[in-house]
């Protein structure tokens, strides 16, 4: 069984579960991975704390990754990049494997065939000013594009509030801009670093892109069937790092 | 929390988590439902067993149900109808109460206007044969349209299997044409009563729809933010019995 540490949004933890379920190559109920999502939301905010020093966000998603791994977890997932700034703190509390977004996030970039070269990431405020993808994505051959400060707000923030506030229609529209000005500076692709974002790029159509881009939450179900050594429905496999759309 | 029995089958309930985040009026995470989802696709089949006496899937659900109220979920759903055919036997099984799909799609009616007349029901093999939905909609002043062995295959099995084989567009085709068909037939509303039919609903544009459609698994997660005080976002309320679309 698979453990799900969620609720960092909602949305996304959910959209998360419904990515794996359609990622997984199955023909019937029975062949898809067990999955327990603790969907909790009084989890204290993750980019407050990352960035200036709020209610840690560590012991809450400790104390949800004991559950899992006392509910009978043999791996868990934390589809929320901001959450990964804790990651070795919360690979330390739990004798299951965790499995990492960023890493995933890389070879989603390398099955869509791109190897090196300029990458727009889009996330929050505490991702893309922070080291999280930068020193991975460095040591892999990849740059990553600089941003000014009204950038972030723009290309990065205002997409993943509109998603927070239930706005999908508004988030997409601003995703497909960041996208769109992220091409217009030199990118090879984008990813998705911030697991609101994939709500947004769902609702684009696909005629609206004409840049590979890799969504970290499906990247992250991706690496996940991977672990149990699940095969990946290429059909489903949209940004996931799967060629097919 | 919420506890969420998940995995009959697993896209359907990872949809519940994600519709119920999305039907919730909330401007940020904290705001949200705390949800406990045990997604489980080892649970026997529903409708074999419903239909033909196959392993019964009850001992499954209820310790998965045992398990949710034991994790401290103080109210409990199942995203799936065919699993209500178990439905007292279930309740019998914990002492918290679990919300009933048929009473939330009759609501979701009412909510779209429609107090009367004759519907159409799309479901497994299971519900449309039983009387699960029959009686219930029958006391609130109700019809079902009868179908032939026929229908049953064509309009009800049909885009289920495609949903179950993660074929989504060729559900959303064969959704459209039910719709249309039962529409002819005089429905006054059409309630998608298998939790699978939504995701083939999610794909279907709005224009191709000129009779309101009940979605069981939205009215589900309508009548559990009821049941905990919160609020419904209407703009995301679609088939969920709010009128806005």
């Amino acid at each position: 069984m698979l453990g799900v540490l969620g609720g960092m949004g909602p949305a996304a933890g959910a959209w998360f579960a419904y990515r794996l379920a359609l990622l997984t190559g199955v023909t019937s109920d029975q062949e898809h991975l067990p999955v327990l999502l603790v969907n909790d939301p009084r989890i204290p905010d993750r980019s407050e704390a990352a960035l200036s020093g709020g209610t840690s966000p560590l012991p809450a998603m400790q104390e949800r990754l004991r559950f899992l791994e006392s509910s009978g977890c043999e791996c868990a997932v934390i589809p929320c990049n901001t959450a990964h700034h804790w990651f070795s703190e919360l690979q330390a509390s739990v004798k299951i494997p965790l499995i990492h977004i960023v890493p995933a996030a890389i070879a989603g970039l390398r099955a869509r065939g791109i190897g090196a070269g300029p990458i727009g990431l889009l996330g929050t405020r505490a991702t893309v000013r922070s080291d999280l993808y930068r020193g991975e994505l460095a040591a892999a051959g990849f740059t990553v594009l600089p941003y000014t400060q009204d950038d972030v707000e723009r290309l990065c923030v205002r997409p993943i509030q509109a998603v927070k506030q239930n706005r999908v229609a508004e988030a997409a529209a601003a995703l497909a801009e960041a996208i769109h000005t992220l091409k217009g500076r030199g990118a090879h692709a984008v990813i998705l670093g911030c697991t609101e974002l994939p709500v947004a790029f769902a609702a684009l159509a696909a005629e609206d892109l004409d840049l590979p881009v890799v969504d970290s939450i499906d990247a992250l179900a991706v690496s996940a069937l991977g672990h149990f050594g699940l095969v990946v429905n290429r059909s489903a496999a949209a940004g996931s790092g799967e060629p097919a759309r």
